[in-house]
């Protein structure tokens, strides 16, 4: 068995997780619009929230619910993200826990809660509490898709994915799903991640596991450099896989957080890939920078540039506008240290264009979908990565009349 | 007489400068390409850079020959930045400084340069040594507009002022010029603007006027949040109009400090509204923050939001996207304080929607032109305004296909 083995499938792939999806009526398409994740046992549960200053109810509610480190339920609704709704919001969000906790015969704070979609108006809870009965009875082996369509907003494809790895001697799944096309930026996003895994782990592991997946995965890609206020990460283990509990320190930790963090890598580049009019993911890998701080700061600079990414979209090797937004960076930087190259073909060296440079070579990288911009800043030996994806007339399109 | 009398004309209303314009041959489409401003006495010059890393050779080279604190003539031009060009475009900014100041018979130092257009290109020297002798017969007291738009690339409007004021009894000219509708953000932008005056002013005092002039216009708008190699503000002041030296300290110092941060907001907003692809020139006044840091911060998340920046093309009353824009920025914010108004009219208060707000009102506001949306943080006496511009399908159509 390979160190980590991927398979079709996503959070109900973990053994003990159900999951389902019903319309409640808060989007007006009629498609599907609330989701439900359930563990059968009560399961170690960690999380990530937003960092934006103006967070969601259900991102204030979860932050509560989490804190005790157990949870066996996920409800999560599309359509209105329950941000900017006051203390009316916050009941309507411990509402919603509150009903499916009593659906589920669980306890309240054992149901975590995400809401996306448009900010500043009110959950319809009428029918809400009108539907949670039916998605209570939605919940299957087998409802993991159905879960994630119910969270999608102008995602247009479904984001889910399953691996397999061994653990001293045992068999550990992580499945996991995730929606997110916009309003994304380093440190999360509108973006929701549910993962699951039925590995035996103690609660400081699973929380220092589920921060560093994070940060090598959903703080690693951008769509448009904004941040959405209701970003969140869920993780449960439930342990029915019974391996020897990974606590710091274990056997299998580190193979375990970087399987989880893989998952997450996954998940992230699959919403970059489906970034609100995108039609290009591109890896920006800045190596050769004084810190590693500097390797991440060049490589978002040039990740979030307008001009880069319309550069991107019109598969224009426009390099001036990868040195522009390198040397706005708060990185270190000398110019006439700067080489630049498409999937390995060099482009720019010493600061300026390379003699001989096969620009017919790189456009034809350019028109990839998938392609990688290496950038040595010449100045040391850190290096980070950072996904992003091109901005298009159709991201402005579908962005300029969002609520009307 | 008011304090600052408004009139039609440019950097050649001001009494001994002299400016011409020229088609060198730089840019394909046969525009012109090749400008140059003239003061027929050596002026107190002051300049600011572009603080981004990388600097274009003209920037370079201006920031010694700025050095001596007196300048004669500006050269500058357009279709091609000279940045990214290595030891050879050195050579050529310094040659093209050279060829102007033989021809005008001043001091190689005295003259100052500036390009813009595509980084990583080589000026054509060919043909800019043949066009110098044309170019220097093209200077006359007309001339402004001529130079103006020699040094445009994707600009469509003409961006100059004028303004006349009252010094010790002395009449003062302060006239200018300026290019840029992309790759504009706070700190300076592509973007030149050449600023004369007759008033007569100390070194220390005109370099003082121009950062603080330069602060309270350049650095406060943005177009897309990119920031060029080329920028360059420059200020002459040739002293004609004989008024008593402006010192630190002198009476009328302030008056002329003013005058010339009102010329430079003037040119600023034209360049703002003329943004590639803009339709809307909008000021997001933030107040009630806890610093004037605070606000500034806040002021420029707003201001650069590509979701903000839609939203604004689409007329859309997205308050949500501004409450998401201000939490994600550095400033401190209270959610459940914050109040927006657009042109006065109350959207938001308490950090959610207003009672009876009068969404048709806003919605109206939002087909202007030029409006204001007004953000009080509710937590201090700070305020600061950035201006901004739409971001619309235009602008990615104009830069996915630049260099092509």
């Amino acid at each position: 068995m390979p160190e980590l083995e991927w398979f079709d499938g996503g959070i109900t792939a973990v053994p003990g997780i159900l999951a389902g999806g019903v319309t409640a009526g808060i989007k007006p398409s009629g498609k599907k619009d609330l989701a439900l994740v359930y563990s059968s046992s009560p399961a170690r549960a960690a999380a990530v929230f937003t960092s934006n200053q103006v967070k969601g109810a259900p991102v204030l509610v979860s932050m509560q619910h989490v804190r005790g480190g157990v949870a066996q339920a996920i409800v999560a609704s599309s359509g209105c993200a329950n941000v900017c709704t006051g203390e009316q919001g916050m009941r309507d969000a411990r509402e919603m826990t509150r009903l499916v906790s009593e659906a589920l015969r669980i306890r309240a704070e054992h149901v975590l809660i995400a809401s996306t979609g448009v900010i500043g108006e009110r959950l319809p809870m009428d029918k809400i509490r009108a539907a949670i009965p039916t998605l209570v009875k939605s919940l299957s082996p087998q409802g993991g898709r159905t879960a994630n369509e119910a969270i999608m907003t102008t995602d247009t494809r479904l984001k889910e994915v399953a691996a397999r790895l061994e653990i001293g001697g045992r068999p550990v799944t992580i499945g996991g799903m995730a929606k997110g096309a916009a309003m994304i930026e380093p440190h999360l996003a509108t973006m929701l991640c549910f993962v699951a895994t039925d590995a035996a782990i103690t609660r400081e592991a699973l929380d220092a596991s589920t921060r560093r997946a994070v940060d090598a995965s959903f703080n690693r890609i951008t769509i448009d450099s904004d941040q959405s206020t209701s970003d969140t990460v869920f993780v449960l283990a439930n342990g029915l896989s019974e391996n020897d509990p990974l606590g710091p320190g274990a056997r299998g930790l580190t193979q375990f957080s970087r399987a989880l963090a893989a998952v997450m890598q996954r998940l992230a580049r699959l919403m970059v890939q489906d970034g609100e009019g995108a039609t290009k993911l591109v890896a920006i890998s800045v190596r050769g920078a004084a810190s590693r701080r500097d390797a991440l700061a060049a490589a978002r600079s040039i990740a979030n540039s307008p001009l880069v990414k319309t550069a991107i979209n019109g598969e224009d090797p426009n390099w001036g506008r990868l040195m522009m937004a390198i040397g706005k960076s708060p990185a270190r930087v000398d110019a006439g240290r700067v080489a630049i190259a498409f999937e390995g073909e060099l482009m720019v060296e010493g600061g300026t264009v390379k003699d001989g440079v096969r620009v017919d070579r790189i456009r034809e990288i350019m028109r990839r979908s998938e392609y990688t911009i290496t950038v040595d800043l010449g100045l040391g030996r850190a290096e980070d990565t950072v996904w992003t994806c091109d901005l298009s007339e159709e991201y402005v399109r579908l962005n300029s009349k969002y609520t009307t």
